[in-house]
């Protein structure tokens, strides 16, 4: 039995311009070109595209890009659905890597499952969507698996 | 974009056998009462009764009865998908505990959301029902979220 | 370069008398005999002994024994350091189990590292001393390692 | 009682040439800056500096920043105590991420505290140094505990 938290408010303003903000012009999500790609009450789709710059010598991408993607999702899936001007703070997350990633774009899904006035538990999903040497059709296969914890900050005073 | 492992066999024989034995008649999942309610090929629903052994003064459930149920699904959910005569050591979990229980009870459902020939990846989610006070129907919960990994050792010889 | 929290306050009053009413005569801590062995401030120390009745017919102790200790003493460790009448919720934890437990004791070490008004993070070391067979001396090894988030509830008005 | 691997080698020369290569001239670690400053048998010390690049509005950095390091000494750290020519796989990792960063520098310590033929546990803790306003003397602080499994990969043939 699945049990999932329903949400008070959705802010579809603030969703909308953080999806046209997206990719961010610096930083390690502008790095990456990490899209925002859409929104629902819990929800959020994101991607980047996997690029010569970030294909090691080995041809797979660092780890380290999924988690930054993993990370990214985990906070900003909350902005829409908490009290305005909260900030919502990735207090930690664990993340699996179950396969390697050479090509194509890297997708995360992040879902919150649980929330409260204090605390939240993201569940993310990330896979890779590639087309496979002398295939003509892509495929979606699972990368990554995460699961964190945010902490929601009221605004001061 | 949901992926999900398919699996090869599914040893429904083991499965129903498992389930008439549980209860264990010793150990911790013995001393919890966890009872193995239903096998699929990936996914294990089982659960423990709240007793007044296992509530605290405080009124809840110490979380290591949770987390004892967590841990016991995570590594039989292998057992009817693995090649048979393998084991399936539980390497590692993460659990969130994100609500209090004090009666009713409590039920698991774990899901095989990765797998290779060596290691797994399975999703819990811990739910409790329970009946309020005046109230006259069951309410269902999300209690505890988890993730882990199960590495599949081979048999022997 | 280390770098742990310092503690204003060490109830060390509250730290005795828990030592003394450990084994709970209860409960899943009970079950397992867990013996509240020493504090510090910011440290415990806590054990149980390996029983027939907790042995499984393989020959090794459930994992789901080794998980509630860490949970056990993720909490426990908090109240001598915390602010009076608060309360250590135990938000997440995660645990890798290193090697099989047969026989003798398991004892875990529990340490705050870090710690703020509102969470702290505590990460435990569990051992296993035991006598091999045929041997004389005892011998103690790495079970299992588990870090985790408490969250401090402040007292009701 | 701390239990800690001994490591029956230490390939000195693939860590002075890892030392020199580092950062790499692209990927995340070098987009970070990524340096590799020591290495001991089962340790590895690795730091980036936090330039205004990475800085967000808030004027912190991007958590991810800190993941991506965290990801990237949990492997590396691997390298000179396994069987030659072998490959670590970062199977999964957990990180708590304790306080923000918004200069100086972010330094990660990774050590080996489990590692069997297969499988092996690394616990990272990530510091930040920097020069607080009017201050005239730099303090350390620390930012983020992770612990994670790394799988060896034996050469194949």
């Amino acid at each position: 039995m699945r049990t999932r938290p329903s949400f008070e408010r959705f802010d579809e303003e603030w969703a909308r311009k953080a999806m046209e903000r997206s990719p961010s012009p610096k930083g390690i999500d502008g790095y990456l070109g990490i899209r925002l790609e859409s929104f629902e009450p819990g929800r959020l789709v994101a991607s980047f595209p996997v690029t010569d710059e970030i294909v090691t010598m080995i041809g797979n991408i660092h780890g380290g890009c999924v988690t930054a993607l993993v990370d990214h999702v985990l906070g900003v899936v909350m902005y829409p659905v908490m009290p305005p001007k909260s900030w919502a703070a990735t207090t930690e997350f664990k993340v699996n890597l179950v396969a390697p990633v050479s090509s194509g774009v890297v997708r995360a899904e992040a879902e919150i499952v649980s929330m409260s006035a204090r605390l939240a538990v993201v569940r993310v999903e990330v896979t890779n969507t590639f087309t496979k040497p002398d295939a003509t059709e892509e495929t979606t296969r699972l990368v990554a698996l995460g699961q964190g914890t945010c902490t929601i900050v009221a605004p001061k005073g």
